[in-house]
């Protein structure tokens, strides 16, 4: 990978920061804003992005990345806590060999349970009333 | 969990840090340590750990989560450019239900390449000659 790579304006998770796209929101502020997956691997599976442009963990500036990550922190407390989790399983992927999709950084947060599997990704929409009731419990949580 | 869980100075990690076990060192300064995952799920797989003592990311203090994760990118950095990968996966697994055997802080930086999977946990030790040999490619790449 190029480390130079221009962060391009159009992905996804830059539509649902410039609110032209709707999301599951758990937590929102001046650094980070923190959303449903809607094709969960996990009950609660959260998302977590800067609001700082950048397309992977490589090339996020410096200065901005440990504000990310003390946000990525409190957004897992809550995770766990709203979500009754016994675990939780983080991921952040870089570039399509390293199994991102969307190409602005994000971590994604992911509930865990003893004895419960990860579901495999199946591109399968999970259904919106749940969606709505997973963020309400982490949004509670805070 | 419970978020006010002890930190066990007995894990492998903490014995690592104070130099009584020996590791293929990639990095080390008065923030954070990374060495090669001896079980590697990827060539060049690489663990960071923080020197602050903590069991994973819930109980980070906000003081140093900012500057280990600067690490984490620094070390993610060299990992992609010394291994010529083509992507990487981070994982960061909390408490057994989440995927943690050892109970100190850890990211997993996993150099990718298209079309080649991660190879499953299998418990299997790598050779230490390849692991010296990827180590030494990884320092050459600060």
């Amino acid at each position: 990978m190029d480390q130079n790579v221009v962060y391009e304006s159009d992905n996804i998770f830059a539509k649902i920061l410039r609110g032209e796209l709707p999301c599951h929101k758990v937590f929102e502020d001046d650094v980070a804003l923190a959303f449903l997956d809607i094709m969960p691997r996990a009950k609660g599976h959260t998302l977590v992005i800067p609001k700082t442009p950048a397309r992977g963990l490589l090339d996020m500036p410096k200065a901005a990345i440990g504000p990310f990550i003390e946000r990525v922190q409190t957004v897992s407390r809550a995770v766990m806590k709203g979500m009754e989790a016994e675990g939780l399983t983080l991921q952040q992927f870089n570039e399509t060999a390293g199994g991102q999709v969307v190409f602005h950084l994000h971590f994604h947060v992911m509930p865990r349970w003893e004895g419960i599997r990860l579901r495999p990704h199946t591109g399968e929409l999970e259904q919106q009333d749940l969606l709505h009731g997973y963020a309400k419990k982490i949004r509670a949580a805070f």
